[in-house]
């Protein structure tokens, strides 16, 4: 036995008597949410030796040989890095395959952009190398490209057009400003990037040039890279126009099926993809073109932070523009590991990260990836060493996230019954550290919000100690007048304290097929959403250490969150599924709904009902989560229990379908969760709640939303006898 | 008959005919509110006439010959200008006076500022001269002084310190940042001058710089100067620093009381007048020290838009700061004229605007006092005519409004028992044109809204024909999202279409000391409440031809406004004061206080009670608006009715004093109105609603909250007699 491991024990013993004595103060019996007495002890020695399992370096040197290369989808070194994986978690014991699929990706050969009015100069498309950064050495092999732009050129007067909204592109005709020919000069943020291009070219725009505003991202929040975190003048940030831009995502080719080998593909032509060539310029490249522009002065929301009085054009400013791409199809490798659960294996929890980068990805996705791969090898050796999780953990590193999640929406796709038969959540964790000064960002099914609170509370913030819970919200409190890239400050009320942290309800990311085409509770998470370096060069290694997250404790932290997570979803005796906090948000999506709806002049069908059955809803979820809670506090009851539990446990999954529609929804999007979905109108980061009714209603179609009320009274009505249900097993058990 | 007076009589002719159209589609027997069908017949023949005499050539003849040399209160040419209007006025045929005020007035002599550190080097203090603008060639003689700082030095290493509220001073030290001996760089807005250095010196420090940022003031809002109406980055804005410093208007020295010749004053040294050096500088060299500054990064809300990131300090920069300035004793001048009325000589419509101002004062006031001259030359010239109005109207000119509301506070000092019997109500023009592109704004008595919406009806604007009520909605609708420098943005909700203007609550200017001191209904006004000329050099007479309001027609449009609102007050059968608006405001100050108190865990107390009173006013108000509108419409009752109108307007009149309170408030500020008042810890640019309780409340003091709501209880109990007995007044007319 060797000092490290007395130190150890020694943790372990103080942790255990830790948790002991503020069981005491809490005067709860049950520990931990969802488990009896037993199972809580033996869980909560699991957590604490996996805590102690993960180590800051070896997710160093994970992150610093995953971002040696840049690693976009489709290129040679994603190959390298799925095999990597492969090897890593076949080495922790995890039954791991590689799965392959086709998919229509994008890759930038060259671009450039030339103002030949009102006199002639290059516009940089390279970022600005920076002095001790190696990786910015390479600038000239990165310009500033747009994922799915077409080669293509074009030359116009430069119009400002702000964030390209539908809006935004009606004002500017409003004004008299005609769009046809013209290059809009857009920037990044609020309306999706899709929805810019697709709006630039029904207005007739020749092409369009992105970038971001310090307003949004840069030296408005901070000190710029080198010296902080926050967007430096020369920095270039690069997107996918396809998201939103079609209405689904995965292989464009492929819509709705998995583009396994062999399956039917569209050919490319079938379907419509963007038409005008887009780049994107620094906000240095931006200023200096719109101190040139003339015309009306553009409304008060356009102006940005560039130190200037922003015109509207068109012109005099007139640019060239050239893209050059080679979109073609390539293979997309996701790397899915399995471990198997000792006693319920059918039962799976899903926990993933997408490997593929814009270009070094350090934050996005890297420092998920090494926090994932490090939790993998805690969750390995401890299964060797007996602690096994009792549901089966699957961890999946996805491809092709970037161009339109891509690996998890084939995967999704070709698995679905399995996934509807079996899967109990999907933990996302796209990145782990963007930065430690900006809250923990949650985005999750409402069903999950417990639970991720409830583990917060038991991981501390490697700064002040504090728990992550207490740190999570006290930052959340802290920026919450501040505008977020993430867009996360606009969710709740800027005047009111969080007494806990805020989780946002509608999950991001690679979380968004398993929610959106399955309903599935799911998550993601990230820490610290807004930095500067987001889909630059200056994302890279060098960063991360000097600026991001110099100690790799924040990614520690990351794996803690995820895997404890998981941990609890696995090993729980009850399902750690929340009825109460789906329940409110539900009501709260039926409150802003009506809303919008009556200040359209519309009233939603069916509304009384509906808040009937959410109120029975609430008071069944209520009385279902005490009798539960009983039911764990009664040893003897416990004991005899299990089969009835799994039961339970049957009735919770199936409740997932609950809200699941059987056809995508109403041809708006390819959502067929009721609760969430995106409509081509919204202009937003994320989708929108309710979208049957709410979508029909926007439209003013009065006809399908009442047959969508009817839809949804359906839903309702299943949620309510699902708990119903729920609390006769209980009671069954009781006699 | 020339063909000019043909002309005229064509289109009063027109003019009367609209009327009886519009009259006929709204069914409304009495065409004017408060006004019998034969009263209202013969005043709007009087507007029609008003409205064709007023000249545009006339105002602007005054405006140059008033703005032709700077004339701060105090100075010989304040002299000249009150002997010019009292010329004027008795020219028109008014009884006419100067009245004169000691006061303790502030004068600059000379100011400086030199950075000291990292390098030596001198920050201008004068405002950049503009080729083509005459009067930029004195800019040496006007440099960035505020009135009101003492003579002093102040040697210091620079913090910026936002708007220099509490609550930034304390977000400093608790960033570690001590300000003591610091010089504070301040933007000016949101928290009132006074408060910012009350606040700098109650945190020790040594000196305060102000300058009015781009975000609020700047070309972050158009065109800047000579281009457009918006603060050049060379323009400095200056002010006096008195406001909110002391808790009370008018001359220091003779608080409460009229500064008459022989009247008792305090000596100086008696007063706490503020102690460190304070000057003003442009945004171009608050940007030259900001870009030196090191330190921790201001928080988000905190950055301006100077195109770099705010560094809090200390330092590195260091400035030396010098002002000379001459503060004493010297004579206020007020021009008072009197059209005694026909009928009612002793019920007085007051009508005012100021003489002195900052520089030139082109805009602020003298636009206001150029076009109130005009109006009282057609008042005039339409007595002499026959067409007197029935209630005596007083024009009034005050002086050292800059100062403190000087000249209108001592008036109202001297002659209070007076107007709280004879006066119905003060209609104030702080200042003509602002921006003809932005609304007319507005801030009134609620009891006085519905007027000013019923005449605005009545007045066309000179740009598109519509009316000014229109006009005035529309462009509040569009610029409700804008922040204004005025503040007007912050009173209604940015997301919703106003079907009627918006008018605010809370009168501002020299209307403050009749609504604060004597509860009486009181208003102000002003064309386009931005403008980036406020108190700096360039607001003179060649921006107003070049860029303010070029054909002087917006002049003529707030003559008529002031006019025309006057002499409804002067003319009707029944005074039109609305108690519907007044109740509705009460109703919205009793939630607003209980959401606040709420907020901080208080409950206010007799809450339900005074909804109760509340309710019942506004059913009084309803009831008496419908009886009273019945009754003038019912002509064989009005021929009857003479005395028991003089009847009804004198309990109207004596209920302006249901909500005086005998004792200035609670010794937060000299406030009597129970509705409005001020307090040192309000943080902004006009007073606070329900004061007494609001107040308690805010300071936890619960006892003092319980005292307050008794006293408005019983307010509020009056205020419903008030409204049966004038009911009754009726309802005997009726017998």
């Amino acid at each position: 036995m060797n000092r490290t491991k007395i130190l150890n024990h020694i943790a372990i013993f103080i942790l255990l008597l830790g948790s002991t004595i503020s069981l005491a103060k809490e005067e709860k019996p049950a520990a931990l949410w969802r488990f009896s007495r037993g199972s809580a002890a033996w869980e909560q020695d699991y957590e604490a030796r996996l805590k102690n399992m993960l180590s800051p370096q070896k997710i160093k040197e994970h992150l610093q040989w995953l971002t040696s290369e840049p690693h976009l989808a489709g290129s040679e070194r994603t190959r390298a890095i799925a095999e990597y994986l492969y090897k890593n978690l076949e080495e922790y014991g995890f039954q791991t395959k590689i799965t392959c699929y086709e998919g229509f990706l994008s890759a930038p050969v060259s671009v450039s952009a030339e103002l030949v009015e009102p006199f002639q100069e290059t516009i940089p498309t390279l970022e600005d190398r920076i002095e001790g950064d190696p990786f910015t050495e390479k600038v000239a092999e990165h310009p500033g490209w747009v994922l799915f732009s077409p080669s293509g050129e074009a030359r116009g007067h430069v119009v400002y057009a702000n964030f390209g909204s539908e809006k935004d592109l009606r004002y500017l005709e409003d004004s008299g400003i005609n769009l046809k020919g013209k290059i809009l000069l857009m920037r990044y943020f609020k309306t999706s990037d899709g929805i810019k291009i697709r709006n630039a070219e029904r207005f007739g725009a020749a092409g369009v040039v992105l970038y971001a505003d310090p307003q949004e991202d840069g030296f408005l929040y901070g000190d710029v890279y080198p010296t902080g975190n926050w967007r430096p003048p020369g920095s270039i940030m690069r997107r996918s126009l396809i998201f939103d831009y079609l209405p689904y995502t995965g292989d464009p080719l492929s819509p709705g099926w998995a583009s396994v080998k062999g399956a039917k593909r569209l050919k490319i032509k079938e379907v419509a993809m963007p038409q005008i060539p887009v780049l994107s310029i620094s906000y240095r490249s931006a200023q200096h073109i719109l101190n040139l522009m003339k015309g009306p002065t553009a409304p008060y929301a356009w102006q940005g932070s560039l130190g200037l009085t922003y015109k509207l054009g068109p012109g005099p400013a007139k640019l060239h523009i050239k893209t050059k791409m080679d979109n073609r199809d390539r293979i997309m490798f996701n790397v899915i590991g399995r471990l198997e659960g000792s006693e319920q294996p059918d039962e799976w929890i899903i926990i993933g990260n997408h490997h593929d980068a814009i270009i070094y990805g350090a934050g996005d996705p890297s420092s998920g990836t090494a926090s994932l791969l490090e939790l993998a090898r805690a969750l390995g050796i401890l299964a060797e060493k007996g602690f096994r999780p009792k549901r089966t953990i699957i961890i999946c590193f996805w491809d092709a996230e970037e161009m339109f999640l891509g690996g998890s929406t084939e995967w999704v796709e070709e698995h679905s019954p399995e996934l509807l038969e079996k899967a109990v959540a999907y933990i996302n964790m796209d990145s782990a550290v963007f930065n430690t000064e900006r809250p923990l960002s949650v985005s999750s099914h409402p069903g999950l919000h417990k639970l991720f609170r409830s583990v917060a509370r038991d991981i501390d913030d490697p700064k002040t100690k504090h728990s992550l819970f207490e740190v999570w919200r006290d930052l959340q409190n802290q920026y919450r007048q501040v505008p977020s890239v993430d867009g996360w400050g606009i969710f709740f009320d800027p005047e009111k304290e969080l007494s806990q942290p805020y989780i946002f309800e509608i999950p991001a990311d690679d979380a968004a097929p398993f929610y959106y085409l399955l309903a599935l509770p799911s998550s993601d998470m990230y820490y610290g959403a807004d930095y500067g370096m987001y889909h630059s060069i200056y994302d890279n290694f060098h960063w991360m250490k000097t600026i991001g997250d110099p100690t790799f404790e924040y990614h520690v932290l990351m794996s803690k969150l995820q895997g404890i997570t998981a941990l609890r979803l696995a090993n729980a005796d009850l399902l750690p599924i929340d009825f109460v906090e789906e329940a409110h948000f539900w009501k709260k999506a039926y409150l802003d709904m009506e809303k919008v709806a009556k200040n359209k002049g519309h009233s939603p069908p069916r509304l009384d009902e509906a808040f009937h059955l959410l109120n029975l809803w609430e008071k069944e979820a209520a009385d279902w989560e005490n009798e539960s809670d009983e039911l764990l506090r009664n040893e003897s009851r416990v004991k005899e229990a299990s089969a009835e539990f799994m039961e339970i446990n049957r009735i919770i999954r199936k409740g997932f379908t609950d809200f699941l529609r059987a056809q995508g929804q109403m041809s708006l999007s390819w959502s067929r969760n009721l609760f969430a979905g995106k409509s081509f109108d919204f202009e937003g980061i994320s989708g929108n709640t309710l979208p049957g009714i709410r979508f029909a209603l926007d439209k003013g179609e009065l006809e399908k939303a009442n047959e969508e009320a009817n839809v949804y009274i359906s839903a309702l009505r299943r949620r309510v006898e699902r708990l119903i249900s729920l609390r006769q097993k209980i009671r069954k058990n009781d006699r």
